[in-house]
């Protein structure tokens, strides 16, 4: 056989993404990303719902989409619009939602069908940062709106929807994540939910409303969702499990109505999202789900408080943060002597993970010295180091916290 | 609340997919796509296996790709690389194995990296017709090469590929289903694969070697993959389990060197395949692929003669096909008076559905009374009746067969 003449590296298109780095294991301190606590994973009931699921449903594994259509597992839509009327206040029926291979999915595909280049979509001004770098591929021109603690100011977006509507501009949707925002935590109560919607149509508007994290509140009542506000459904839900029960598992939603299903699915190519993680959460879910946000709730909230008293005991008044009722994460501004982006190099040398503020906000200088920190995965204990040895390496790049505590 | 000014129909970007037709369940003789049959998915084993490995391995679910990093499931890709090694005579290890949603995402993310629109790739003259379609989305031109009973005729490659040297064409890649070859049912023997390497080389285009069906041969060994045969790793390999275990199951694999997974993976943008789909999988599949298969591929044999019998019975001479020695479809040459798009419409109105030649090949003229049915998924009588019922359609229609059997 001849000698190959060519190599692969000389044969991709040009533009490809660089390689990527290979892995090798999570960082000690994992402060990022939306895993979960081993702990909190109810294994032994997932094991008897699988095995139970398996028994009865095994064979419609046969076909494509067990016999449920491209929509998702029969069962797991049912329970999802269930879950959703009880919870989010959110009047839907199975045909109104569809199973995605988590949120992402879904949140490319309505992408898909909404944007193209040039486009303007509102975000909140500080947001998650995987939906930033998606909108910022699909050369998607981005119009921040400020925060307070009840997440997007409804003053700020009439402001900058009139300027938009003054240069001509309409944008063509507006993606918040308004229960437990990401990364601010905030919780938008219903009146301003009302405003909002208002607003959104009185500019012809249509609205994405992401909850990925609204499961997991431990202080006062969830707020119904945009959804179940909207009476002329313009606003399309999303929702996932990979928060309230596990992140590999693949499974998020689409609620919306057929107008909008209906374009979704054919760009679902994927052939049906993964047969086993649909059929053994519903088996799951619909025994146990409600519990078991409870106590994980619970177990977040403990975390919370961890993380903030180690916060305090390590950075005292140099970090500061709001309140949380909810969520897995914590969002904190530094002094502004710190260069988050460089403290967050220099902790990842020291097994510390960490998103500093510019990736998750659309005003990078404004929060150059912000950080997010994830507080669902680490152990109690791992918080309270990481977040000491932290405190370690930011004054050592830049003398501030002035005082460690002793301990 | 204002009263909507806009409706989404309005919203989407120009040039959108039109809307999915609403799922009214699978037709009475389901005679297309991958499907298997609900009595032979060993629902008690997969149940047995699920509930051991949660037991086992569960808390994992806490993490993003369940602590085996994003090339999937390491338990799977340990599997696959013995199973490759044994069977297919592939060495690779599990770093050389990507696990993918599906075979299809396998295909999507290796075209991603090699195509651009104005590209020419070289295909068999019949070949998958979910790849033919993935390539006219992207704007590829197809040369489709003339087959026998072994597959890709060398002497027309090579013929081809000299008069596109001529045109100054270099092809960016060739795509093959060497064993199984979907619709021929052909099975490239080892001699022939040496020479297409031989010639690839030469003209400097590499390989993608797609075998979802190689696991299903009932009679005969399984010559060498592509891959085992090619010193110099430019051959890409593509594998399933949707046809071996479960479509619903969306579970495929991408064998290649680290230069290649590595420009896969950055594009590999879904947070992870279905983690409970990859670890039951490789729990079942651990201790029972071997038997399973084996088993499968004779009930598959017995399928396969049914369908020939029912077609001599029913169609007589006017129905002309191949010897096949493994797989899950037969393709077929009816009279040329057939117009093969026209009965396939009739035929679904009688609950019958085909694919029609077209659509699984580049030669659009010379397949237009060609269809391609697949037996894996009705039962027995199903199968003989489908035919029958088809037989009378098509007289009915065209007037061949001109004598239908009495029964």
């Amino acid at each position: 056989m001849n000698s190959a003449t060519f190599a692969y590296p000389d044969l991709f298109v040009p533009g490809a993404s660089p390689p990527a780095p290979k892995w090798s294991g999570f960082p000690q301190y994992n402060f990022i990303g939306g895993h979960n606590d081993p702990d909190s994973i109810p294994s032994r009931d997932l094991s008897n719902a699988a095995a139970a699921v398996l028994e009865r449903e095994g064979p419609t594994l046969a076909t494509y989409r067990m016999q449920s259509g491209p929509l998702g597992y029969l069962p797991l839509r049912q329970f999802i619009s269930r879950r959703v009327r009880d919870y989010a206040r959110i009047e839907c029926s199975p045909q109104d939602v569809l199973v995605t291979s988590g949120s992402g999915q879904g949140l490319d595909l309505v992408f898909d069908i909404l944007l193209q280049p040039g486009d303007t979509v509102i975000i909140e001004q500080h947001s998650y940062g995987g939906a930033i770098n998606n909108f910022k591929r699909r050369g998607v021109r981005l119009e921040g709106i400020a925060l307070d603690d009840e997440g997007m100011r409804i003053d700020a977006l009439e402001q900058r929807l009139d300027a938009l509507r003054t240069e001509g501009v309409r944008p063509k949707m507006m993606y918040l994540i308004p229960t437990v925002q990401n990364p601010t935590g905030a919780i938008m109560g219903e009146p301003r939910r009302r405003e909002l919607l208002a607003i959104a149509k009185s500019f012809e508007v249509p609205i994405l409303e992401d909850e990925c994290y609204s499961d997991l509140i431990w202080e006062g009542e969830r707020p119904p969702a945009l959804y179940a506000l909207d009476a002329d459904a313009t606003v399309i839900h999303i929702g996932s499990f990979s928060k309230s029960i596990s992140p590999a598992l693949r499974i998020g939603y689409v609620i919306s109505n057929w107008d909008v299903l209906s374009r979704l699915l054919p760009l679902k190519t994927d052939g049906g999202t993964g047969a086993l993680d649909q059929m053994v959460l519903a088996e799951y879910c619909n025994e146990h789900f409600e519990t078991h946000v409870a106590t994980l709730s619970q177990r977040l909230q403990a975390k919370y408080v961890a993380l903030t008293d180690a916060l305090a005991e390590h950075f005292g008044t140099s970090a500061e943060f709001s309140t949380q009722r909810g969520g897995i994460y914590l969002w904190i501004k530094l002094p502004d002597a710190v260069d988050i982006v460089q403290l967050a190099a220099k902790a990842l040398e020291a097994g510390i993970a960490i998103n500093p503020g510019p990736e998750w906000s659309t005003d990078l200088e404004g929060t150059r010295s912000h950080l997010r920190i994830c507080f669902a995965n680490p152990a109690l204990d791992t918080l309270h180091e990481g977040v000491g040895l932290l405190a370690q390496v930011c004054r050592d790049l830049t003398g501030v916290p002035e005082h460690i505590a002793n301990r």
